[in-house]
């Protein structure tokens, strides 16, 4: 195993550029914190390199094979940890930027500028729940790979594919392969309970304000609300997710 | 109208405790701040009394009537804040402490020591926006005025009553009343599909980690839980309260 005992080694410099989205995208890996969520990347062979503080150990049922395992001073793991209370454990992972095996995908969430990380991390997590094949991120949305929304996500990254996506191209593109695709919109549209279960389907959920973009629902193949029985203005995009995507699935 | 140009002044001091749960409950009041929050406070007649910064003004269209309102200075305001860029307007509101007219109540929410403040928010205005009665909150949970909380339900603790009650006392009462109460849990019960929408019933969702207690658990109705397709472990506690809130409610 390799040791750095300085946090101005150049190879700590690059790792601590993976806090940036830029750098993300430029090397097309991400920064993983913490035992729960380095052990899900583990189990999915997401991982590139390991990074584990000189103090504690990787646990002995990993198998880890041969991934280049870095030790580290606890100096250096705090300049990477973005939590507050770091467990001196990281992962390099690599991002996933197109979707393969698309022919057997019957069932997508997509995303319009979703921007609170918790509420895309939560959005993650309720699409891996309710069986989702993929998660289509588009435009506008907080990074994928923000370390908040890879908390909130708690290991959904990991366990079905989540990229990047020009949405309106993918409403074209879902149509196309016969897949109906649901606006969510308090304006028009029926209320959900409205449509049947399905096997099949995609639904896109929108920014916390604004919704979902005009233009993509006016492509859809149908937009739809959830109604509010009480004195409450609207419901959490995290919470609309859920309901949407539970009663939607057959 | 009276002004208070002094953070020593023994009323901001009074103020200030109100940032505790003690002294909240001392009192039977809790401090909300922001236009929107005090605005859904004022229409449901829950204002004892209005703070307001020098630098703002009361809107118009406010119908506030007898309320006593005192202006303050921006360094006054700083002090109340709990958010990172306060709007220069606070109400002291009235806590409900039990719940009145349950003969006409036919659907409840109740909760089992959840603890984050975002989890609690989250929830009650879940439950207003699918058509509660009140919402019960039992020991070991958040303080339900936690500003957190406040802020996460976006007003809906002025739209039905939330109060605090022993859950083990209320499951007796519900099903003398002949209101179903569902427990939720991973282990034993059936999945939710398994029960009709009804217009009466009552949930109760319980802590992050351990859920519902098992004295709980053995005392309803019935228990339910929420199927998993993909692989994550569980849903997120407030996600999983809107899928039954509305899958139950007919």
């Amino acid at each position: 195993m390799k040791h750095i005992h300085s946090a101005k080694n150049p190879q700590v410099k690059q790792w601590k550029k993976l806090l940036t989205k830029k750098e993300r995208d430029n090397t097309g890996t991400f920064l993983v914190e913490g035992f729960h969520l380095v052990e899900e990347a583990l189990m999915e062979n997401r991982i590139e390199e390991l990074i584990i503080s000189e103090n504690k150990d990787i646990p002995p049922a990993w198998n880890y094979g041969d991934i280049p395992v870095t030790v580290v001073t606890d100096d250096i793991i705090l300049q990477l940890a973005e939590t507050e209370a770091p467990q001196g454990i990281f992962a390099i992972c690599s991002q996933i930027e197109e979707l393969t095996k698309t022919a057997a995908f019957k069932k997508y969430l997509l995303i319009d500028a979703v921007q609170d990380p918790g509420n895309l991390g939560t959005m993650i997590r309720t699409a891996d729940a309710a069986g989702m094949d993929a998660v289509i991120v588009g435009k506008g949305s907080v990074d994928v790979y923000n370390s908040k929304v890879l908390r909130s996500a708690q290991g959904s990254h990991f366990h079905l594919p989540i990229v990047r996506g020009d949405l309106e191209k993918w409403v074209e593109k879902l149509k196309e392969a016969q897949i109906p695709v649901y606006g969510t919109s308090l304006e028009g549209g029926k209320a959900y309970t409205s449509y049947e279960p399905s096997d099949t389907f995609a639904l896109i959920m929108g920014n916390e304000g604004s919704g979902v973009s005009k233009t993509l629902l006016s492509t859809t193949t149908a937009n739809l609300f959830i109604p509010l029985y009480g004195k409450s203005e609207s419901l959490n995009v995290g919470i609309a997710t859920g309901i949407l995507l539970y009663y939607l699935r057959k």
